[in-house]
């Protein structure tokens, strides 16, 4: 998968396949990724809290399920009870909930082993944590789900569970050559996740492949999401221009490969236009995430103001200014785009764009930009980031699949088309 | 107010203006609850942890806002930092919660002083709690707020926070006697409170009377709710019949001495029909609260099953039968049943309906029938308790203004009229 770098991410299909019914392959397995993770993490610094080898052994012998024995990593965004949970704030430092996160729960009841905690942005915003790339261990793995998107890009795990208020889950995703899935709003719980804005917040997925976090969404859902066979001959809307950042021109070649792939494979692409008011629901998402955060993190800003960064505590301190009528306003412009949605999707399977606006950033001073993604958390839509090309500076680039909300088996369905023309297209390449 | 008991519910408003910006009346009215809640809590049993007086007395003198110095208590499904938070249930026996609910920030930013935390029945459900009805110590005061609708009626607070994700706020208003408003959905956060089922839960208000709990809405919303003055001519649709529990004779009873009362006032009351997915509604009310408890209450179940009451344990097996497409259909259904709801207010300010199907049952062995409410509370209608009538079996009995979601003002405000109707009906069969 990853030619450039040392590290690469594993399939949990093919692990699944691989250890099977069999305990000894649970225990093998637990022990490597145990072993894996002390190795690797030191360079990459992914992990907040690791789970002790013999209580994830017993749950590894002592799990049912379709996920029985897998280990999977959680974001530090939701509460484990055995776990520290720390929000990535010096404020919860040592914390230990009473209780599990609802999809700790589900992932439990499924099979699944939680052998760690990943490294969120404080309160999973903005303000960059040290964890880095593990494909340029120069460069961010983006944010704020930076550990889970990095553990997985590392190999360290086939899983992670990341989270999406704007960007979180998309952006990491396409730095770190790795698929991520955000759901549609709604599809799977945030209870036990700490809030930053109720109406945004949403669970996000990390996987190696789009096959891969698809058959996870299915088992934690309960819907029919995982990709047997591709359907041919899917529809693309791509957008002639965006009412936000612009994607470098490393981000348009990418977005054009993918394009070409997609045409080589029997896809078809069609120009679309955003309406006025997708440039609208770009302040209105501002507006919506500082008024709800201003409210969901009012202990913290009210208490603990010295323990917050600079970067949250400013925002936290614009955000006290924005009136109910503001915010009302914004939410009635939100419900009004839901309602425009139909039009958007008039003919296309989904839309395709950039997951970001460029690669990941070098340095480790800034998680990047997610004006790619945070209409789409607004809108409730899902999205999957595709994991295959390189761009020009030598990393990992991502397209985003966009679908309708509540449609997320065909949005998956022709992201798992967009990564097999990709690759490929790739290997023609490579032939050639 | 309440001629038939010993106890009798304080306004909030008449105690703001009296205490004004005094100082020494802020220590005198901590002092005062205090000592009121010392003395009558042996009796009802509504609180399940009361501020230190030191602490009360410093949070009262430090105060600023609209709320400063007034002493409010909190249900016990909201997290609190400095008084112990147990959900009801005796898994978080003696749990201190590391942050506060965003309520309770939006209250101690107002000025507002905690002073205590009230009975609710375990996790908000309906299992009973020892809580007793100040107007009759024999009959429960109703729940799941249990504890914040008696710490009202029973004067020891002028305000009350609750929660309704059934009928939780509005029916232990009825049986106690007391205004309770529960909100359009999504109106106040439940940020920090204990979720149940995330599609329902909804922040509720308690206090003496209308005007009052309409005043503490705008502190906290920060909307124009108060009722300065009433606007007159109400049209109120009474449903000629109900697709749930029948009233009883004593509802109807009462619900026909409200029309009576507000046609004397001047104000209108006009017959109306549900449709038929009125009673769709309660299936699906019942579906999607099974199915997001069993994920919500998962950690509970699935590690503490033996601490859970027969009652709760019980629903929640039932609920992991309900799988994912059975709840998306109730959910699609909640949709189109929200968009016709237009039409079912067509014409009228509100609907009026009993608040319960009867006055408080006898006894503590049950919280009563949510069923007048919990279709409210699906579709995320502002509903109001007014209190003032009392029923043929000697205790409260309440009647609901329903109003369109996030038309709470004018909720509000009906409500204030038929509080008012009822005031002065009642005042000429004294005179007569």
């Amino acid at each position: 998968m990853n030619a450039h770098s040392f590290y690469r991410p594993v399939s949990g299909l093919n692990l699944l396949s691989r250890i099977g019914n069999d305990p000894q392959g649970r225990d093998r397995l637990m022990l490597d990724t145990l072993a894996r993770i002390e190795a690797v993490d030191r360079d990459i610094g992914a992990m907040t809290a690791v789970a002790r080898r013999e209580a994830a052994m017993a749950s590894a012998a002592a799990a049912h399920g379709p996920l029985a024995g897998l280990p999977i990593a959680i974001k530090d965004i939701f509460d484990t009870h055995d776990l520290v949970t720390s929000y990535g704030s010096p404020i919860y430092e040592r914390y230990r909930p009473r209780s599990d996160a609802a999809i700790v729960t589900l992932l439990r009841r499924k099979g699944a082993v939680i052998v760690g905690k990943t490294v969120t942005s404080e309160f999973a915003y903005m303000a960059p944590p040290a964890t880095r790339n593990p494909c340029d261990i120069q460069r961010t793995p983006g944010g704020s789900s930076s550990g889970s998107a990095a553990a997985v890009a590392a190999g360290m795990v086939p899983y992670a569970v990341g989270s999406q208020t704007g960007g979180s889950t998309i952006r990491p995703a396409s730095f770190c050559g790795i698929a991520g899935y955000k759901p549609t709003f709604g599809l799977l719980p945030t209870v036990g996740m700490k809030c930053f804005s109720w109406s945004f917040d949403t669970v996000g997925l990390f996987a190696a492949g789009v096959r891969d976090v698809a058959y996870l969404a299915q088992v934690l859902s309960d819907r029919q999401l995982a990709v047997d066979g591709i359907t041919a001959g899917p529809v693309f809307g791509v957008p002639d221009s965006y009412p936000w950042t612009e994607p470098s021109a490393n981000a348009s070649a990418a977005l054009d490969t993918a394009v070409r792939a997609i045409e080589d494979a029997g896809g078809r692409v069609r120009r679309v236009r955003f309406g006025s008011w997708m440039a609208a629901m770009v302040a209105a998402h501002d507006t919506i995430q500082r008024y709800e955060a201003y409210q969901s993190l009012g202990f913290e800003y009210d208490r603990h103001r010295g323990d917050l960064s600079p970067m949250l505590a400013g925002f936290l301190e614009r955000a006290a200014t924005i009136d109910a009528a503001t915010y009302t306003k914004a939410r009635v412009l939100m419900g009004e785009a839901k309602d425009s949605l139909a039009e958007l999707f008039n003919g296309v399977t989904g839309l395709l764009t950039p997951s970001a606006p460029d690669e990941a950033p070098d340095g480790l001073d800034s998680t990047g930009d997610p004006a790619f993604n945070r209409n789409w958390t607004l809108l409730g839509c899902p999205c999957v980031n595709v994991p295959g090309l390189w761009g020009a500076r030598g990393g990992p680039i991502g397209v985003q699949v966009i679908g309708r909300p509540w449609d997320d088996a065909r949005c998956l369905d022709a992201a798992a088309f967009v990564e097999q023309a990709i690759a490929a297209a790739s290997g023609r390449r490579r032939a050639t």
